[in-house]
């Protein structure tokens, strides 16, 4: 007997498991912050937030972060088999899997989502640089990938309403063109 | 000196463009409602149709439109510089260029917006078979595609809507996780 | 202490797991036969076969794989945890972690790939559809999407191929232009 | 009558108009050494620029560049139609068509490619910059992001190429895992 999952359910799940794994939102809302105030001076960090909340109730983003979390651990656990386990406990770089799964969220969010998924992925800011260096026993091999993911998306979400704001105040009427809705 | 175009102008253009290559939005709604109305019996015309318009406003998906509009144009005109030129009034089916520009926004609407894609262009249904076989000297290399990813991405903008109305109606409460808002 | 894992290692383990899944090389190839036959009358089984094992070779689809039959296995036992374990036992059509994970490989090989994936998702060919139809206690939620990745893969490969070898024999010399090399 | 395009052809016409634009493979293959010797010290320039080559071979990406620099040169001569004409012109950062033109190809050399396009569009590396930065009545809008993308798929070619190498040299035996042949 199958049941159907809420997603309510999920959200909340989402949430636990990400304040589990040592995020925050407020963490994810930094990144956002760092990207887009330079091209938007009056960005307040609560805008910050409110787009990294907002991103998080998508979906697909759900769900990749709760595969993502859940491989994390379990190869944090040796609960995966060979070479599989070998693969994410080494965050080997030419594995993939991480970015593919964190990419496809990124994708919804047009190509400033992308460009900017790949700068964080390189330059590895704030709190995708702690889990990335997280030291000991921890692994996060999908879980840095996936918070890129989270802000970038949240970034791309941001220039494109100031945009459509800019263009209110200009007098041309609401056109909520950024919003994939 | 540049001049930065109103997200109005370019709502206008795409919709006064797309009737002038012979495309309404009924004949999008159409196909969408095809594909949507097997796993939603209470589909209306009119929620097809709202949902292509909302497609439509997606500011990528508007450019990505006007770059097909005007490549095909221009290759109808013979105005393109060879060998451009020949692949697309040949509509040549290693080209490429046209399924990438439309795959672009159908990311955006998650993976039942890509598989739908793929499965319209392998179809064509309806208007897109219509443009795809259109006698003489019309080209829509690019059009063709481009309705595929309307439909598709409006197509997926249902389903989702749909599971997050479900939910509602089993009292879950309102929670807009299909939206990319 | 971490281990380098080896190429040779991750072939052989791709292909005794996808054995113990219930999946052979010439299930993948019939299907590939299937799609490409149409468009090309000398196609021969081991033609599609070849093309199969190059796609297998690549390093980031056997990743993938690794990781969708893993995800697959986990559930089956009822080893992950909730609510991804209903998610993925359920094969909820709107999970999309299955198609993300699988479109990653194909949108290596070309736009014909992807038109090919989304075809196959949404047709579920041979071993496809007797995958996503196993009775009991089967679970092979991600493993349907990467076989109609690889699939798909190889037979856009045999697409462009077909064209360098059409060209090759018009006397435009070798040109591999189809290979990602 | 339609005519079927060499490939010999379109190549040649990609390397004529990359010259006319200003753009040479040694440029290329400068970007690529940058990005990948940090990683691979034995890097020669060389060996950069036949990755670049190889990456100049492949069918779509040679469509891309077409497709790119047309709209390109149109628009510096004035020729699109408004409201394309200004966005084109303007380089406009929500544009979106440019980067996702130049992603189809990225997206087949893996994710190490995807996070290099997105760091080289943002850091504007090279040629990059210098594309970008043209003084005058020069519009390099798409072409600018289709060389970030030939040089982060030739990074991401040479990274597989060598992880390859090492195993070879470990005594693992020829398995060019990375190819997508």
């Amino acid at each position: 007997m199958r049941r159907q999952v809420s997603s309510q359910e999920i959200s909340d799940a989402v949430r636990r498991k990400l304040h589990e794994r040592g995020v925050s939102m407020h963490d994810i809302a930094e990144i956002v912050y760092e990207m887009q105030s330079p091209y938007n001076p009056d960005l307040r960090m609560e805008d910050c937030l409110d787009s990294v909340l907002m991103v998080l109730r998508k979906r697909e983003m759900q769900h990749a972060l709760l595969v993502g979390m859940e491989l994390d651990t379990l190869a944090e656990k040796g609960l995966l088999s060979e070479p599989l386990q070998s693969l994410v406990q080494a965050d080997e770089p030419l594995f993939g899997c991480d970015e593919t799964l964190a990419l496809g969220s990124v994708l919804g969010y047009g190509s400033i989502a992308v460009t900017t998924f790949g700068h964080l992925d390189k330059e590895k800011t704030g709190i995708i640089r702690r889990l990335d260096t997280k030291a000991g026993s921890h692994v996060h091999t999908f879980l840095d990938d996936l918070i890129a993911s989270v802000a970038a998306s949240a970034s791309s979400r941001i220039a494109h309403r100031f945009r459509d704001k800019e263009e209110e105040d200009n007098g041309n009427g609401p056109n909520h063109a950024a919003s994939a809705g």
